[in-house]
């Protein structure tokens, strides 16, 4: 079993200590799974104090035995009620904070009440975006486990020519596809940090269920089984002269690769693959164009911008209200990381070593989607492609 | 595709506007999907507002279109911006609220923050607890569908004998079942209402494996396949003559049932089997017990006694520190809904068309877990079980 190395752990600690310092603030206290996991290597029932100097104290309610196990920190202790945290704090010595950092986008108001409650006339500031920041660059050790993903949706991708036939379901396909990868060890659960932010595998859908509109917050949505959750393969048959699209997240040791293959059976209409291969011409010249300090939002600019004089303003990433305002998104140990390729972050830039999907996309209503997708990390002299799956069409 | 019956959906909607009004609300307004998917039917992007009378505005940011046609409300408005909603509320016909009900226990507190402040004086309380009373007593459609969940899951039981075999993995066979369940139309996602409840297709597990203390808000865990996911299945190799749980949740439309069932490979240690034979006369003694009128709690009691007395008072639902507080949960939309069997619930009875799994568990560290699970709805005279597959010990 991989178990994060203590000094990748250590690092990432003073990472977030360093920003904590910058923005005044004297702890950070964090309680979702994404961020312990990625804080302490483990994902027990507990919280983890930083605080702004000295060592991180990992508290665990449940099982202390196994986090103690699992995390490289040096201070993993039991903890039996958040109401020991104060004092904890203290014995470990530390002052208690006067302001500290909470995860204010996903700590549930109730909970927080609970925490706040611990620590009387302490100014609590959203730490969020400090930890998203530190996250954002990977490691090398993390882009060695991205790759690992990046072989797994590799298997599911070339699994798709030998299975897909007229006649099956798209949920027929998508069951092969996902026996694939958890056979290969996909870890099942895809982490979304957004709220109400649910994805199962990613979405295999064909023809019109692809290009139907959708509440997912992703350019295509499919219709799902049921409108309990709307995403997705549905029971759709697939037909010759559709467009097939298998947007999949492959997730390893915790760690995801996002990408999109188009697939279909004896060839698409012209209009198609016309919008098909203008997005692997927009793919490309993105992939020449970004590298460390491109702004986000620049180059998502220069996407819609290209898309529109393409011909393609109404498709580009949905199709009219469909529509949504980005082309790109990190990924890491959550599907919605730092850097978002999108409207809204004029001041943000890329750095080496930020890792995000690029996912280029058109929607003809009534007719089907097609686009393609791979996941990037950023190198010192651009972007190289984490995602290998061969890229073209591929006519069954 | 199944469409939640208007009738129904507007019921559901009384059945919260009876509350707010005994508890002096003038509204709720809702954002979790399970909530949106329960009482509008769908899940697009949105909130629903609820006043205390009148009907029921279903606000989508999106897609609209598509929230049309799945939901049956009538009032089905877009919403450019969650700041247009003081004007919409207004627009048809109610005043602004001055006590309005949100879900503080899943809201995030930034989430929060953006909503009170388009009520400016307006007092906010956590509306989940009365949701989740309305919630708990299923309609003979829910029930319903719960029974397809039930015949998806007495799919994947029968599977088991087909393809478990020694040597291979948990892994191997968590693939083959998961396998099943989506060819028959398992939705994917499961739906957990706690922060941090994180859960995919259920556990299967054998052995030493099956008895590791974790995170996870179960008796029994797992290891999963790396601390960033630590439950479920693992690369453990099944071996003859070691317990093998599966336990496993059925989602169909929306609909999730909760079963447990054991196998083994050429039989297992005499203390295994008079364990599981000590559970399944605990699980048979509780269903002759419960009815509607019982108290949640007092049935807990009675299976911690009745578990203490039969001498396994150190393994019942976890060893030592891992040990749970319940033996029952809700289930319905969410795996953790009311009502909980548990500790801390002395108020609270059981009612008629209430549904819940229930899993008295022994853990031995270090040998294996053993136990049974079934999820039965309350019937005017007792349980009556929706999972029917065979509870028997099944020695392949």
């Amino acid at each position: 079993m991989r178990l994060t190395p203590a000094p990748e752990l250590l690092q990432r600690c003073r990472n977030l200590q360093r920003h904590l310092a910058s923005h005044q603030l004297d702890a950070a206290l964090l309680a979702q799974n994404a961020d312990l996991f990625y804080f302490t290597g483990s994902t027990q029932q507990g919280l983890l104090y930083i605080p702004r100097e000295g060592e991180p104290l990992y508290l665990v309610r449940r099982d202390h035995g196994r986090a103690r196990m699992e995390s490289g920190l040096k201070e993993v202790l039991p903890l039996e009620s958040p109401r020991a945290l104060p004092t904890l704090i203290q014995a470990h010595g530390h002052k208690l904070p006067g302001r500290i950092g909470l995860e204010l986008d996903v700590l549930p108001v109730a909970f927080h009440q609970r925490l706040v409650r611990l620590f009387p006339g302490c100014e609590t500031v959203d730490v969020t975006p400090l930890a998203r920041e530190v996250r954002a660059v990977k490691s090398d050790y993390e882009i060695g486990i991205m790759k690992d993903a990046a072989l797994l949706a590799d298997k599911v991708i070339q699994r798709v020519s030998e299975v897909m036939k007229a006649g099956m379901t798209d949920l027929d396909l998508a069951a092969e596809l996902e026996y694939v990868a958890r056979k290969n060890g996909h870890q099942g659960f895809v982490r979304m940090r957004a709220f109400n932010g649910e994805i199962f595998y990613g979405h295999v859908f064909s023809g019109t269920d692809s290009a139907a509109p959708g509440g997912a917050d992703a350019p295509l949505s499919g219709m799902g089984l049921s409108p309990s959750f709307g995403q997705g393969a549905s029971y759709k048959t697939i037909r010759a002269g559709e467009p097939v699209l298998v947007d999949f997240v492959a997730c390893f040791d915790g760690y995801l690769v996002d990408l999109t293959r188009l697939f279909c059976i004896g060839g698409m209409e012209e209009r198609l693959h016309q919008g098909f291969d203008a997005m692997i011409e927009l793919h490309n010249a993105f992939v020449d164009r970004a590298r460390p300090g491109s702004s986000w939002q620049e180059l998502y600019d220069f996407c819609v911008e290209t898309a529109g004089r393409m011909g393609y303003a109404d498709q580009f990433m949905g199709a009219g209200a469909a529509k949504v305002g980005f082309v790109g998104h990190g990924v890491g140990i959550e599907l919605d990381e730092y850097p978002f390729i999108a409207r809204g972050f004029a001041d943000k830039r890329l750095e080496e070593n930020m890792t995000f999907a690029f996912e280029p996309k058109l929607v003809f209503p009534g007719l089907g989607a097609v686009g393609i997708e791979n996941t990037f990390w950023v190198g010192g002299d651009g972007l190289k492609s984490l995602t290998y799956s061969d890229a073209q069409l591929k006519i069954l």
